[in-house]
């Protein structure tokens, strides 16, 4: 499991006077990072060397989180297909989880524009991140793409 | 259906120059503006007046968008429940579907910090906008919550 | 000048209840889009066609202003250098001057990385847009970089 | 001086692949976070308690920052003044200087509607963070409002 501390800014509160949506979109997004350098390990942008593309998220908003504390975001992989993993992610502030999110990427070669496998030597590395069953909860995880 | 138009800003396309997920969430929170005003006409976010709460969503990235060419967000009611309701979006660029989503909002009271049933009135305003089958793909509404 | 409606979403407001300064800084740059034009039409992001690099923006925020109403972003030229122009916005809401602000913006060659002159073509057609005087408050035209 | 570390996010690199200019304007109101907290120490958003207002920005992009890598963002005090006072920023990224900026921010009631003038108390806390020479580049404090 991949572990990043956030620190809410103040306009990622809304008017409501709780982080806003999207704040926690972006913040799934910057904990994506380590698991990202497994196929790109610089971080590199270029049609080249990037390999991912987003093509599902899913949010829970489970209790609100507020502005003047940090945030913790917790990642870990959830499930390895072929050509396409899933990512689990939670929101935790004040020792309470507070959103769960769920993203489905897929291992893409932009220049040719199609999916590929994922090869041998990063689904180990990604194997060391799967999570079964949730450490937090005891729940079983919500790893299956809905349909 | 509420249908309106957005603009890409320049920093709405990534490292990718496709446009970034969270461009995608910001749309389909503005295509949610004449349903919240169901709700409350004058969009007043005093806890007052304000009744609504996101409790879920997601998103599905069917195709690329790119900067440069204005995108349709669709929205319409998929689900009309006691307390909460579903809302269904659809991102539409160059004439062809490009990513769908889904909300699910309670009718929640700020100040007692509880949900509440949704008023018989706003129910008839909200049933005017019910979608059961797509009209564009005809596709099964995909309007039930993930579990 | 060029002149776009936007409407603020949900999130754009902040926890003072009125619109975060992080919009602006999106609805100004959703207001160069027509700018963007005159350097490179369709907008492509590539190297070889994308010729503009931002070097300094201002931001006065004049009123506040808030969700529920759509806000006039204004633009338009208000310096042509050898290699480098200013753009002026406005934020309207109500009929009220809002906020104003300035973007420095150089013509920049991304593949050799260096600023080069503007052409004479696009000189002409930035200069449609020059404005001298602000012919909304008959002020002189913060026009000039802060040094 | 306050610093802190921010990890740059996917998508806040645009289509040039360098950070997009408002990551930057975010990564800047983050910093504000400890200053903000001299005037209300628990960050309480309510308008009893919360006392400021933006009224303006200014960024100067020095340098391309890069998804990928750490930025420091510094801020400090340039300018304390009877109601008002102003920030300075900076962005580092590979030990260089990337990005300088200002706010101004007026010490403002929201429930009267008036600025009101900083206390002697504040005025001292906020004195042990003023900066009245550059101390990295030896530059003389750019901290004149531009008028």
């Amino acid at each position: 499991m991949f572990t990043i501390k956030v620190t809410p800014r103040f306009g990622d509160a809304d008017g409501l006077r709780h982080i806003n949506n999207i704040a926690l979109v972006e913040w799934f997004e910057v904990g994506r990072n380590p698991i990202f350098r497994l196929f790109t390990p610089d971080l590199d942008l270029s049609y080249e060397k990037w390999k991912l593309i987003l093509v599902r998220t899913e949010f829970d908003y489970i209790g609100q989180m507020y502005y003047g504390e940090d945030v913790e975001i917790r990642s870990y992989i959830t499930r390895i297909g072929n050509t396409s993993f899933t990512i689990g992610h939670e929101a935790w502030q004040h020792g309470e989880l507070k959103a769960r999110g769920k993203a489905v990427i897929v291992h893409y070669d932009f220049i040719e524009g199609k999916s590929k496998p994922i090869s041998d030597s990063i689904r180990k590395s990604l194997e060391k991140h799967l999570i079964k069953v949730d450490e937090f909860t005891g729940e079983t995880p919500k790893d299956k793409v809905c349909k």
